[in-house]
């Protein structure tokens, strides 16, 4: 009885180290196989939405999605049933996504018209950068991930801008050409042409027809222009920001922002000793 | 009677530190309020722009709409009433815009074509750069806002010799297209459809249909390429910028590059005397 | 007869201080009446080129017109009387530009379809640099011009990268598009969608309607989405440039591209005594 | 005999230093002949498409492509014939695109569709670079190459992330419009929509027209709108960086900011041994 207990947990262990673990030969290459089987999923799902294949290959499609989600249903199940700790992978956010990838098929065999969601499969994917995580793309991969999220809080502000920007810029053209096109024919719809124009997206689903309605666009436009410089601004000046300042803590007064050349202390004049390159 | 006069000038500062602060506690909470209620207002007027909404809930909305105009009529009151420098409020631009999103509706009870301009309620939600004046935005902020400020002036030299250039192109195209293709019956139609194409906006409402039209369309576009490029640099070498060395010398080894809030010499340790801001 | 001919050197003189000179009082009035002139007349030209109006106003727009034209008539004939150097003017880009803007009215006199290209005159108004010269706009715009000069080489190997990128996919999308949309029928269209496509404009004139079209816009679109990039990147480190090296010339090899820091030749170990902040 | 042997083997000489090297008169100008026919080649291509001219002139064209693809071909085997290492020639890169570019036409004898692929030869326009390699274009053009080459890594982790998001809205907004918009009929099409907002290309062919859809474009368009920036800051980010300092220590006075290039100190003018490009 003991003797069981000792090999489920040995089973257990080793599930864990082969499904969760990235840095075992096992793990990487069940990673590398539960990749592949998502993208076919995602693919398969994708060519199933198209009417003309869907209906000459019906049988096959659905063999291969009841497949690929039996698999997934074992995955995820032995996850649930291997993770040392049950609650926090089930709340995580690959828990999740892990749950809603097979979730809609199940609810898709009660009400068909959910079917299509299987595709959020695709958020599967995102699995890849926890693999990518072990391999010579992490530094790469780090160095954006961070600029970008130092970026984040500059761009949420401007995006804000943007918004009350949008706004007031649709209701004037509401304004201007709402009674004359159709196309403007209410403030929500005008707001999308503004987001549509300012952002150089120009569907030309909804154009102004009058004078005032055109130069007001090209004024728009031109505004854009300069307007899509300033995320451009902000996530390259962050990118370029980590070349310059090494992390070399003052052993005074604790500044931590030095230049990488720096010798003493900017702050308090104290000699740097990390900086060995200068005085050895 | 004086005590009254006393009570009044209190009530009016209390008043003024509620509605006009935001660094207190009350303070901060009536700008939230606030600025939940101009959004609401905001979102009431588009929706009841939209025709099918509009029809079957006009009253409630209308409700709504005047409940909201007399809060804002009140604060605009109040803003007067208890400022300590009433013309300055007046014809400060907030003062202009807490007017301006009243002064619609009332017009709109006489002259109903006006009555979207309510719409410019939209400009209120600005506020919001007031409220995080006072928070940690503060400093990021500013440096966008400063930075922004600095690349104004060559974005506008640019700005001009893009209208220009948009003249000249759109005069050209008139004359290639314009016997042709009704879409560019007038020089100011090709003038707009020189700034879709050379902002990359293309909606596609006019688009060249004369080979030489098109092969002129293709030079605009790959110029527009890289003008497009200008003003992102612009706005990018000025967000760099500020992390760039002062021109402070030190007085022992004349070492130059110093960070603009360094208080010793990074190369000797010496004092750096030019620097008065850290030990004043 | 002496006293006639110093009489009318000294009325030259003064021509030319009021024509080509813009530091002078009298020469900025000059430049700045000229500069809203040549505004209006362009203004004209196209407002006149809208059938509607022109119909209605057709003869207060022809005396405008001919008013207009007798003064450039006058001031070019005048430029080339004062002019010190008459062939140097009349073959100098400004002399040219200045005969261009009055030769087409004159043409258009015989040959009425000739009459648009008074819009030349566009051209003009890119004689406020020479006059933004003298301001304080100077520093400004030459740093923006001398960073776009140096970029120019590079975006232009990139640029011809681009045409032979653009030429191969207009065939590729001919070859797959062609035989099915008549959108793509030849190839020079096919190469003017590869160029709205990767420059982003995307007009919709012309739109891939095999999958087969739609997969191979697709990767064009990531391309150029990538490549987009590119000329923005080299513009904005030209931009950056010019804040890192001053102009120091090492008196023994003449090396001139040292940091501004530098005391010694980086290429010789010569002493650098224009950077006199180090050792004084 | 031998004597035989002895000319033709200096023929071979001849004709390699003609055909393959650059940096000869007779190189330079052979090189500069053949681009010149490549170019008249790919024009000719294109014309041909078009029905109206190829109607007319066909015989012309047809005699002019015969030419060339004489000429081609004669050039491919003397290329073959000279090299001295022949099987490195044929699987080259270059080797492959003189290949690629006479096959069509041969094939096009025998099936006339494949006849248009002749336009591959404008891959062979990609041989300027081997000339410029040897101009002054040398240094920007690899420093431009070697930049873009250190982006690729990072623009390729971006780029997964990209699809993976566009296959993820595009299955949502097939979900939202698939049953009302005939334009979102399928996945593919719907991914091919995403692609084509998220680049800001924005055609137009496919738009939403639900509430729902327009409101997520917007929230797609928002976040293409950032999204776009972090390639150019990327790219931008890598062109600034070889401006910046190798770490070179001066044995001196411990110095370790100078240039790539730099012999000397630039703070003491001690020789640098380390960088012994300079005086080995």
């Amino acid at each position: 009885m003991i003797m069981d207990l000792q090999k489920r947990k040995e089973l257990k262990k080793k599930l864990y180290t082969i499904i969760f673990k990235t840095d075992t030969e096992e793990g990487k290459r069940f990673d590398i196989i539960l990749l592949n089987v998502i993208l076919l999923s995602v693919i398969l799902a994708a060519i199933e939405s198209v009417v003309a294949f869907n209906a000459r290959y019906a049988l096959p499609f659905r063999i291969c999605e009841w497949i690929i989600t039996i698999l997934f249903t074992i995955e995820y199940a032995t996850r649930i049933y291997c993770s040392p700790n049950r609650k926090k992978y089930i709340f995580s956010v690959y828990g999740i996504i892990d749950l809603l990838s097979i979730l809609p098929f199940f609810i898709g065999i009660l009400y068909s018209s959910t079917h299509y969601l299987i595709v959020i499969r695709a958020l599967r994917l995102l699995r890849i950068f926890r693999i990518l995580k072990l391999t010579h793309f992490l530094k790469e991969g780090n160095h954006l991930v961070d600029s970008l999220r130092r970026s984040v809080k500059k761009i949420m502000i401007f995006t804000y801008f943007i918004m009350i920007l949008v706004t007031i810029l649709g209701a004037l053209m509401y304004l201007v050409e709402g009674s004359v096109n159709p196309s403007f024919s209410n403030i929500p719809k005008s707001i999308y042409w503004a987001v549509v124009t300012i952002t150089t997206v120009g569907y030309g689903d909804i154009t102004p027809i009058t004078f005032l309605g055109q130069t007001i666009s090209v004024i728009v436009m031109l505004l854009g222009y300069s307007i899509l410089a300033v995320p451009t601004g902000i996530i390259s000046s962050e990118l370029i920001k980590p070349l310059r300042k090494k992390n070399i803590t003052c052993p005074n007064c604790g500044e931590n922002k030095h230049e990488a050349d720096a010798s003493y202390c900017k702050n308090c004049g104290t000699f740097l000793p990390h900086n060995n390159n200068n005085l050895s």
